[in-house]
C-alpha cells in the first residue's frame, strides 16, 4: 500500500482540528493528494452509527456496546473510505482513530485496552497509522478551558456530571500518554504551546516521514 | 445466575417464530415467567442498530461492519434485558443470538468462525444459552418455499440475487450444522416435520431442563 496515514489525537479542546487543517493545507501547497476525514463518521452508514452513539436519549448504553459501535463505525469508515485512499497513494489525515477508542472506553470507561485493541484490530483488519500526533494538556487546564467556555456561553459553574467528567478525562489522558510511550509512532506534543509553534513541529515531522518514504 | 436461557435458531421460514410462540404459551399455561425476544433488536438502543443493518440503502456495508453492529446490537439486548431477566429467575426466550452471527456472517459472508466467536465473547460478556433449539431445513427446501412464496405474490423466477442468495444460505445451513455437532447444547431438529411433533419434542426437552433445575 502506498500513501500515508497520519492521525490525531487528545481531548476535545487541545487543538486536534486547528493542527490538522494547517497541516493539510501546507501539504496541498506542496501539492500533495490529501484526504481530511475524522472519527466517529467518514461515511454514510458511518455516520448513522455516530448518530446512534452520541443521541443524548442513549443514556442506557452500555460501556460493551459503545466500544462495538465505535469499531463498526471504524470499520466502515476504514474499508470504504481510508485503505482505498491509500491505496490511491494519497495522503490521509484522521481526527481520532484507534488510540481514541483505547483511551476513552479502554481506560475511561475501565472496559480495558485489552479487550478494546483485539476488536479493533478485526475492525481495521490490522491498519496502523505511519504517525500520529497527540496533542497533550493538562486535565487541570482542560477544566479552565471548560471554564471559561461556560463563562462565555453565561452558564454557571462546573455540576456534579462536569466534575465526574473531569476524573474520567484525567482516566482517558493517562491512557493517552501510556500508549504514547509504548508505541515509537505516537509523537506526544505539548498542547499548551503556541498554535505556530506546534504546527511546524508536526510538519517537520511529516516532511521526514516524506523523505523516508520518497 | 438463576433463570434458563433458550435460543432458536435457523433459516428464515423454518418455524422459529412459530414454536416460539407455542412453547411460551405452554410454559406461560403452567405458570411460569417468560420473556420473550428477539435478535437483532430488543431494546431501543438495539432496535435502531437493527435499522442500520436492514437499512436498504446500505448495500456499501462491508461484513467486518456487519459482524460488529449485531454484535453492537446484542451487547446491549444481552446487558440491558436478557441478564436482568434471567437474574429475575424467568425463562427468557430468544429469537436467534450468538449461533446465528457465526452462521450468518462467519460461514455465509465469510468472516471465520472465530472471529465472529471472539467479538460476541465481549458482547454477551459470556453469556451461553442454556439449550438452543435449531430448526434445519435442506437449502433446496427452502429454495421451494421462496418460490412458492414468490407464486402466491404473482412475481417471477428465482433472479441472480436470490440464486446467490441460495449459495450463501447453502454456506450458512453448513455453519449451522456444524455447530450442532460441536455443542452439546443444540439440540438438531428436521424442521419439515409437523408442527405440532416439532412442538412436542420441544416442550419434551424444556420439561426434562426444568426438572434438572428444580
Amino acid at each position: 500500500m502506498a500513501g500515508l496515514f497520519i492521525t490525531f489525537e487528545g481531548p476535545d479542546g487541545a487543538g486536534k482540528t486547528t493542527q490538522l487543517t494547517l497541516l493539510a493545507e501546507a501539504l496541498k501547497a506542496s501539492g500533495y493528494d490529501v484526504t481530511v476525514t475524522r472519527e466517529p463518521g467518514g461515511t454514510l452508514i458511518s455516520d448513522r452509527i455516530r448518530r446512534i452513539i452520541l443521541d443524548p436519549d442513549h443514556q442506557s448504553m452500555r460501556a460493551q456496546t459503545e466500544v462495538l459501535l465505535y469499531a463498526a463505525s471504524r470499520a466502515q469508515h476504514v474499508l470504504e473510505k481510508i485503505k482505498p485512499a491509500l491505496a490511491q497513494g494519497k495522503i490521509v489525515l484522521c481526527d481520532r482513530f484507534v488510540d481514541a477508542s483505547i483511551a476513552y472506553q479502554g481506560y475511561g470507561l475501565g472496559v480495558g485496552e485489552e479487550q478494546v485493541r483485539m476488536i479493533n484490530q478485526f475492525a481495521t483488519q490490522g491498519l496502523v497509522p505511519h504517525k500520529t500526533f497527540l496533542l497533550d494538556i493538562a486535565a487541570e487546564e482542560g477544566r479552565r478551558r471548560l471554564a471559561e467556555r461556560k463563562q462565555a456561553e453565561f452558564k454557571q459553574g462546573l455540576d456534579r456530571i462536569e466534575q465526574k467528567d473531569l476524573a474520567y478525562h484525567e482516566r482517558v489522558r493517562r491512557g493517552f500518554l501510556r500508549l504514547a510511550e509504548q508505541e515509537d509512532r505516537i509523537v506526544l506534543i505539548d498542547a499548551s504551546q503556541p498554535v505556530e509553534v506546534i504546527h511546524q513541529q508536526i510538519l517537520r515531522e511529516v516532511r521526514s516521514l516524506l523523505q523516508q518514504k520518497a
